[in-house]
């Protein structure tokens, strides 16, 4: 039960798209990643994620009834995405996002490519 | 599904120690809450509870194992209070948190008082 300093946390690491778990909360984790350049297309079934941005602008990418729009999320800013929509995530520049979702959410949902993080360090 | 500011939600209220909902993520809520002066002691059977600094400087207090400690949480900062903990937030000059915690949880945990709050507002 210590105070967790996210900026200290986000020095840790330096690989993008990696998401490393900061902490628990019942059933969800608080998870730190660093972005940059475009994810991928994908949606996931049953799990929401928040994305609170720490630094840098997210471009949010959606997909609602077969139209895509995006939504800007700035620091100090969080978008919730709510399970069963279509999302990818731009950072045109670096940015950095706390995630709070639940524990089984996979990053690239019903995806599977080389950016699928199934097993996730702590930090 | 848009972004939140949550300086410019923080702006929409005065009332210290009465959370509002700002965002819902699966079976948890997003809340803000400004703080001032001491709470109450108090404990959360089942929930964990994450609190995380925007502004200020908040002083929770912890009893654990029968002895009384005290986490200092900075902006910036988060710290997870889990289920059965008893603890105690104090801000010793106003504080500004976001909360993420299960839906099921009530501000005073065990305790009722005037500060209880059981019904919240969505901002």
């Amino acid at each position: 039960m210590q105070a967790v300093n996210v900026s200290e946390k986000l020095a840790r690491f330096t690989e993008y798209w990696a998401p490393k778990i900061v902490g628990e909360v019942n059933d969800c984790y608080v998870k730190l990643v660093k972005l940059e350049s475009e994810f991928v297309w994908h949606q996931h079934e049953r799990e929401d994620e928040l994305f609170f941005v720490l630094n840098g602008v997210l471009r949010m990418c959606l997909r609602v009834n077969g139209r895509t729009r995006e939504e800007l999320v700035r620091a100090g800013e969080f978008i919730i995405v709510p399970h069963g929509t279509e999302h990818l995530p731009v950072a045109d520049e670096e940015v950095h996002v706390m995630l709070f979702e639940l524990k089984t959410t996979l990053n690239t949902g019903n995806v599977r490519d080389e950016r699928t993080r199934a097993a996730l360090d702590t930090i």
